[in-house]
């Protein structure tokens, strides 16, 4: 780690925050590509006290004026689809390539399993020692949502600090996909040899979603069981609506451990942004994106200021027990107690 | 349809608003167990006219004091597991026991497909017939909470109406489930043969939490894989957690089209009735319910209250401008416009 600069106390501070730095010793760093004072920085952002949101926001803020030119791809696949050994191989083409590459995750079940995606240090190792390679696990909180705003937020930090492609990982289990969705440019969900028969199923949401779809372990007996997954998707895809973005996804296969199929699917990404480019579809998205995120931190917001309110607080419990009790609906509880916010 | 009681126009509404019946006569109809009116009371509850949602909370309030002893059973299921088909079984074999049943849905898909659960009249033709059975499409809406908030509603007015046993069917598609679990006291889960894969997927999180699992079309050819599915599922049933309930959910088989199974299943539901009114949860899970949705309504409102402020209203435009070209944050456009909304 290079020595801290001189910005880096700050007097400002009360005693017991002293360890934190500056709003420009943080930016500093950030801008200077340096990944111990990113960390801290998204640490902040994922920090729920008041004193490190204020400093979060400013960082965010300052990143924001430093617009780069990047790509946001959102992976995802079921759980044994392989998605640490895609990524560890991906990044370490994108890397050969010249390419900074930063992985961050969204998992809602971290909440309970304090951090499944990206929790455990092994995953990874390889690109995880590469200084070219930025890897954070999900953040936990109360919400997909406040998961969600963190992630968007350590997206802008990441890219301020001069990594160019951004992976969003997440877990195949439907709401954190649409939360990523939200929030990338491109959707590259890995498939299983075999697993065909699920798109008759659940996971059609999320097959909508994504813009290219590979299916992985396409390697040794399981080649030709690979193959026919492709063809099913293939066929399968001519049923679905057409994209907004004009794309047709198309369907690859690879094989991570070897090292197969992974220059495609980079290619792949690359031909998807310059179409996308080409026709303002990107732009437009990233700017629906920013639509979408502003709304969704309003609610966010409205919520806090609503439950730490003097006169909400006084009442909250007293309702709460009737609604138990079933004097009051919940309907009328609500209404109740909006009337107290609402008549500070 | 009976003739409509004196109170049924209401002379204090405005002319356009003529056909609305008073909440009286809404309320007599209900309790009455009138089909008709409660339909249309439902109607109001999915509206987004004021005036309806006005008449809509008085009902619900009315028919909150009407405490009913029900049961409500959440249904859940890949497409192709055979649904309709189960739930036309399972109802007609309920109103032969001598129960009413009210069966609603939820579908987040409605959004775009104009209700694809229940929409289709054809489906459980023979129940919907019945007198004693209530079928209902799922609501519209612009959120799934939108939805599952007026479905929850609708499940109130059932239960005044005299329906006994509520069913609430939901699609395989993950977010959707979790709204019907927060509003049913037992939760069965429909399986297909030789799906038992998909354990180690993306329905985990839907497995855990099911209370009763049936492998259905447990016939002819299939009978040999459904029995191995359901011993797949009995096995991998003892790595999740122990249940809030203390009930250790069971794996049964059936076939709805041959009307067998169905019995069981009934019973298997009555067994955890039994189980949870003693040991306290079913109770307990009620009161847990109703505040998760005093608090979802919360969240509703305060939306709402906040888009229609003037203030907000007034600079949301512009501030989503600069959000959109990238000047402000969508935490510091979302801050600047509730700053706005609370100096009210």
């Amino acid at each position: 780690m290079k020595p801290l600069s001189d910005k880096s106390i700050n007097p400002d501070l009360p005693k017991q925050y002293r360890n934190l730095r500056s709003v420009e010793a943080y930016i500093e760093g950030i801008l200077a590509g340096d990944r111990i004072i990113l960390s801290q920085a998204i640490t902040l952002i994922e920090s729920t006290r008041p004193e490190h949101r204020i400093l979060a926001q400013d960082i965010v803020e300052a990143c924001l004026a430093r617009r780069t030119s990047s790509i946001r791809i959102g992976i995802t696949g079921s759980p044994g689809v392989g998605k640490s050994t895609f990524i560890e191989a991906f990044g370490t083409h994108l890397i050969e390539k010249g390419h900074r590459l930063a992985v961050l995750a969204i998992d809602p079940t971290s909440q309970i399993s304090k951090g499944s995606i990206l929790g455990d240090k092994t995953r990874m190792a390889k690109l995880a020692s590469n200084e070219n390679a930025f890897i954070r696990p999900s953040a936990a909180g109360d919400s997909l949502g406040g998961v969600a705003h963190k992630t968007r937020e350590a997206i802008l930090l990441c890219e301020a600090a001069g990594f160019d492609t951004i992976i969003v990982e997440t877990v195949g289990v439907g709401q954190s996909e649409t939360a990523v969705h939200s929030m990338v440019d491109c959707f590259l969900l890995l498939l299983l040899p075999g697993a065909g028969d699920e798109l008759q199923g659940i996971k059609r949401g999320i097959v909508e979603m994504a813009d290219i779809l590979a299916v992985n372990k396409a390697d040794g007996e399981r080649l030709a069981l690979a193959k026919r997954t492709q063809q099913e998707y293939r066929n399968a895809l001519h049923l679905f609506p057409i994209k907004a973005s004009g794309w047709i996804p198309s369907v690859l296969t690879c094989s991570a451990s070897n090292n197969e199929g992974i220059a495609e699917i980079w290619q792949m990404i690359k031909d998807f942004q310059k179409f996308t480019l080409e026709n303002g579809y990107f732009e437009h998205n990233r700017q629906e994106q920013s639509r979408h995120w502003l709304h969704e931190t309003i609610l966010i917001l409205l919520r806090a200021q609503f439950y730490s309110d003097k006169s909400v607080k006084a009442h909250l419990k007293d309702i709460e027990k009737q609604v138990l009790e079933g004097k009051l609906s919940s309907s009328k509880g609500a209404r109740e107690l909006l009337d107290l916010f609402l008549r500070q």
